[in-house]
């Protein structure tokens, strides 16, 4: 499930860093002096190589770690002790002899995931093998503020929990994925556009007094991207680019298989690229930013302008004339079914995401950008074709590079999932965590 | 002098890589298995030392290194063998003992850097310390196509060496500094919009049998990142962004101490971030590039364009109404003597450029943006100065960030420099070359 997984071939002077199909991930230059301590970290070598595989023998972590059958007995011993590793089915092996397979105890430990966005809040629960044992979801009210949504989503969490049944000691913290801008240290939100109101607000010291969790703290993108990598349709993908369509817009970089948050955690911020420097004002003080143009909110308000100049549509029936009514999801059903103006908005709106993306691959030169959240809940597939048609006349090395453009495959959860995900790794797998640290 | 020099930390889990000064720039999981083989490795690991330091004696290459005193006494002693280190003064220890100095013998070892841009190509000889040696500069009559331009620049490479009195041995290679876009393998030059009738040029083969010489070839804007990195003003930068501006306009990219190429080598194409969709068209094909307006050509051709609308201008006396004849030089001639259509026209190039560097540091939370090249020599300060009041006034993270933006402090050779770096690393410095490396 998690193709992350690495481990390191040495030579004289370098060690390589590959994933499980041997694709080189990294090289770094080996230390120029005194041999390193043989340490428990192979138990988290082990316990991972465990849970990349869908059933493993000691013979064949042997194979894919270097360690030895000595070294593997021992801490599957251990791990199988503690909980956390199973012994499964029976395989035959190459020589006749019956090896017994080992999986990761999906039920050993879970991770809470919280996707905390401008209209709503989406909650899940992953367990060890990152699969999805519960999810829920609440609208945000932000008019009432960082401290009483703070106290709703610590209730939430507690809900959450107790109604999947998940023993306390088993649940190991909680992985909150918000709108940047995040401060250095990433655990203060200050002053997210896309929560107005929370002005430098502790979010992990909070979250973490509420609920007596250890608490994660990540932007939304990134942690999307996270969960992509893990879970969805960016497995394999050294260089890719999610962007994230929630109330705002936002992208998720991973570099050279690595996560990249920029010097102060606050890279990725695509929403507000310049599109027109003399287009329309966003929140943001800067001047026609794709956000303004491409967000499930700016597409609305584009066709809410357009009704209000008087021009026929599906929407105005519906709305009785009421146009101020008219949301996203309005929108979307518009473009669903047939409505001329929401189709030639969201047309526009799309051509100016694309111009975002080339720009986004200009720059970045990623193999693949991923398209996620509500914004392409619905309209995803015409975003995808629209982005791609650009990308293909506008690209500066658009003839002998092809850009795959998909829609996110981890589904909707993407956020929570990508955040829940951040807080198992960061317990279990120490050298999965360090690729995605600042 | 340069900075880049990494230890090693280690730990029972993971290794960190931090620069002399402790500065971490990297952590990397250990293997979780066999103990490494001891290489000769180290021998790359002292020379660095030895480089890094104005002076450093073998106790403190310990200190530094962690290698033990007999290991440093015979590495110390081959590399004086072979001539790279030499003994200088001696320096009181702190123990009243006196203590040899070493340093690395400048005259042990060359590169050549070459950079050819679309007017002009710029040749120097740096020694292995990084000292400029001899420079030399030609006009690049790009209308005699690829080899014969190659042929020239084997040449001048001749000529310069032979001028410089470098012995042919001590010679280690060439570097060529090129404008995108380049192939995967970065050999090939690839139909650079800024070099006409340059179709997949093979450019490392046919340099390398012209000149006899191992040959890498880079993007100019990257190999002038990488000169401000090694011998310029971003020594301690960990993310920094070099926007070259020759011909054309490009960045090299330092992101987490590592250059960043993108997945094809073609990142960092910041010319062509679309300013305006609808703008005037670009041949890259995409329309309203950066390029259009606020390269050396660009400006030319907006300044001109007023001229032509019959504008009162000091211009037109000095190319007495033939308005053909203006050029770049002409124009940062006309700023600096108060011309008001120049300063104008000037003014709004770096306006655009500045709203081109705020979707820059937006997506990638840079440090820290150098300006270098042609574009810059003259006009370098007025740019600045206006980059540094847009991104104050339009970056999304202006409250809590401040970006530093400065000119080259490498010179105008930046890029020629960045090049024969890359082929000293190369030989002698594989991980700081590592560093480097895609």
């Amino acid at each position: 499930m998690i193709d992350g997984f690495v481990h390191y071939l040495v030579d004289n002077s370098k060690i390589q860093l590959t994933n499980q199909t041997g694709r080189l991930l990294d090289t770094v230059l080996r230390s120029g002096t005194n041999l390193p301590r043989i340490a428990d970290y192979n138990q988290g070598v082990v316990l991972e190589a465990v849970r990349v595989a869908d059933g493993i023998s000691r013979v064949e972590i042997a194979q894919n770690t270097g360690l030895t059958a000595q070294t593997i007995s021992n801490i599957v011993k251990r791990l199988i002790d503690r909980g956390l590793v199973i012994e499964a089915n029976r395989a035959v092996s190459d020589g006749g002899n019956r090896r017994v397979r080992l999986r990761a105890n999906p039920d050993s430990a879970y991770a809470v995931g919280v996707q905390i966005d401008g209209d709503e809040t989406s909650f899940v629960i992953a367990n060890l093998t990152g699969q999805v044992v519960a999810r829920d979801r609440h609208p945000t009210f932000h008019e009432q503020g960082p401290l009483r949504i703070i106290e709703h989503v610590a209730a939430s969490i507690k809900q959450i929990v107790e109604k999947a049944e998940i023993p306390a000691d088993k649940t190991v913290g909680v992985g909150v994925a918000c709108p940047g801008p995040l401060d250095h240290t990433r655990s203060i939100v200050f002053q997210p556009p896309n929560l107005p109101g929370w002005q430098e607000v502790p979010l992990q010291e909070l979250l973490e007094r509420k609920t007596g969790y250890a608490v994660v703290v990540d932007n939304d993108a990134t942690a999307a991207a996270i969960g992509e990598r893990w879970f969805g349709g960016a497995k394999s993908t050294s260089n890719f680019a999610f962007i994230y369509a929630g109330v705002g817009i936002g992208a998720g970089l991973f570099l050279k298989d690595h996560v990249y948050r920029g010097a102060s955690a606050n890279a990725g911020e695509f929403g507000h690229m310049t599109l027109n420097p003399n287009g329309p004002e966003c929140f943001c003080g800067n001047r026609g930013c794709i956000e303004v143009y491409c967000s499930p909110q700016g597409l609305t308000q584009s066709v809410k302008q357009r009704l209000k100049q008087g021009e026929p549509s599906s929407l105005r029936t519906a709305f009785d004339n009421v146009m101020e009514n008219v949301d996203f999801q309005a929108v979307e059903h518009a473009v669903l079914s047939g409505d001329n103006i929401a189709i030639e908005e969201l047309q526009k709106s799309a051509t100016l995401l694309g111009y975002g993306v080339v720009n986004l691959v200009n720059m970045l030169d990623v193999e693949l950008v991923v398209l996620g959240g509500k914004g392409f809940r619905c309209l995803g597939d015409i975003y995808k074709q629209e982005i791609e048609h650009v990308l293909q006349s506008r690209l500066i090395a658009r003839q002998f590079r092809k850009i795959e453009v998909k829609l996110s495959e981890a589904g909707e959860d993407v956020g929570a999932l990508g955040a829940a995900s951040l807080v198992l790794h960061k317990t279990y797998s120490p050298h999965l965590a360090a690729l995605s640290k600042v």
